[in-house]
């Protein structure tokens, strides 16, 4: 491979952003490709991944580029799954209030995560005004503390929420209409990555993954920085995991966690998969476990090390 | 960090070459700063790891550039090598011919091994020209079959072949006298990158060690593209790993067999280190090992799935 390019370089002219929407369409490969393509067609916008989850009739798409034209292709996703998903047909093991049901964005590079929270209530903003679409602000983008965690912010799912927001204050979105359509509504935030990370194993319980699930998550008294559902899938069931603190607790030892659950009750452990992309670090943590390095810092690494010399090579 | 610069980019004008000179010299830090030095000096050449071991009595510096620059540089180490190391007085657990006892040219990026091939010939003629040292040719660069395999080239250590280099024909250098003066003889070659990894076994019994580097490696009927050795060093023994073949062995399926062999025999394994760098490749398929994914290919990693996209960014 071409060695990577680090410090020392010119400065990129613009701030670099992440953006990571969830559709809630995973069966339709030309639903997915649309919302692909329109996101690609916006100049300087590189997709990096395309995870499309059947079971959770799900789709999530990892793009990257200049603030500016992140903000410009996270809109045009927005607008295209709007036309196409209708919730009140949409059917998913995951829990959902909208086509586009989540809308993060994600400091790149340089970028801080206060630049991403005021990008987030940019196109928030846009999206109720042009789209007509309830527009909820969450993570470190929420402006008030009840919407920090989706959980919360998703709770009665679509249909729940279909219900609570005209009458309900607390439900009362911060952008758009008090009314839900057949696009529901859109979960705009701002966050440092994330790991999702999906655990498979056996027997196929749904009531097993449930268990294991509340015992590794956080909010029952678990991991620090995980989440975790048990869910049922086609090929068995899954603890679907969110590491959003990948310091506080690596995925290498979110998996252990979730084996230890998974043995002390019977069970054992299949395999697991990403939703998305890894970051680098989490990547390095875990090969240094494995490798019995205790950690193993990028400058180890041949290619990575070799990196921030590539520029100066390139000049002479 | 700051990501990566992939493919698409201006072409590097040089052939980029890495080299691992492994000096005979771990105890006397201002020896090894001084060999670091002629190294650095070199204009376009980075230094990108250093690795000493009072145990060994051995360094192994880790350094980079375009060919012709690493070829200078590679030359200075031995000069100063010759000059401050004397073999006559060198003690330590590694075998070792030389003051610089090996000399190893690895082909990066888009360089080829026929070109560390012809490197390793200037350089080693070089030495044998200017420093009136012996001068053996191995790996790639070899050019009996005798002489592919270090272990075969090093057989006697310093002390036999001072003895066999004059009377037989076999020990005959490559190039340079056939005699041996206090700076030893010089091993020169090329080959792929490898990976030299120490992994420490309790309890501290040097047979034990012995017995399980000869179970792992290939040349006792092990893992492909394994050598090994057992070694007692100060803080107790370790099995000493030399990985030339990370497709074939990725090092946490050698740790899996070391750690297997040692707990066979009522020992366990208490740790690893790497000496010099681990090739990203190696890292990924460790991490995703251990992650229950399989694979990880680099594409499903941000900071490197991001990178080919980094230039495109900074030149708009």
């Amino acid at each position: 491979m071409r060695p990577v390019n680090g410090g020392g370089g010119a400065q990129v002219a613009h701030t670099l952003v992440e953006c990571v929407p969830n559709f809630s369409e995973g069966r339709r490969p030309a639903v997915v490709a649309g919302l692909r393509q329109a996101i690609a067609a916006v100049p300087t916008v590189h997709v990096l991944d395309v995870h499309v989850d059947p079971d959770h009739n799900r789709s999530v798409i990892t793009f990257a580029g200049p603030r500016a034209a992140v903000a410009e292709a996270a809109f045009r996703g927005v607008a295209t799954a709007a036309q196409a998903i209708d919730l009140r047909q949409h059917r998913g093991v995951h829990p959902r209030i909208g086509a586009c049901d989540v809308l993060p964005f994600v400091p790149l590079g340089e970028a801080a995560l206060e630049d991403c929270v005021a990008l987030a209530a940019e196109v928030g903003e846009r999206i109720a005004r042009e789209l007509e679409l309830p527009v909820y602000l969450y993570g470190a983008a929420a402006r008030r503390p009840d919407r920090r965690r989706l959980a919360d912010v998703r709770r009665g799912q679509y249909e729940g929420l279909r219900e609570a927001i005209a009458g309900d204050p607390d439900r009362a979105p911060d952008f758009g209409p008090r009314r839900l359509g057949p696009a529901g509504a859109v979960a705009v935030g701002a966050r440092r990555a994330l790991i999702a990370y999906n655990v498979y194993i056996e027997p196929a319980d749904l009531e097993l993954a449930r268990a294991v699930a509340r015992e590794v998550r956080e909010a029952d008294g678990g991991l620090p920085g995980v989440q975790a559902l048990g869910l049922a899938v086609s090929s068995g069931v899954q603890v679907s995991l969110n590491i959003v603190d990948y310091h506080a607790t690596p995925p290498h030892r979110a998996l252990a966690a979730v084996r230890a659950a998974t043995e002390r009750r019977g069970g054992r452990v299949l395999g697991a998969e990403l939703v998305g992309l890894l970051p680098l670090e989490a990547a390095l943590a875990a090969a240094g476990e494995a490798l019995g390095l205790g950690g193993l810092p990028p400058e180890r690494v041949l290619e990575l090390a070799a990196a921030a010399q590539w520029r100066d090579w390139e000049l002479r």
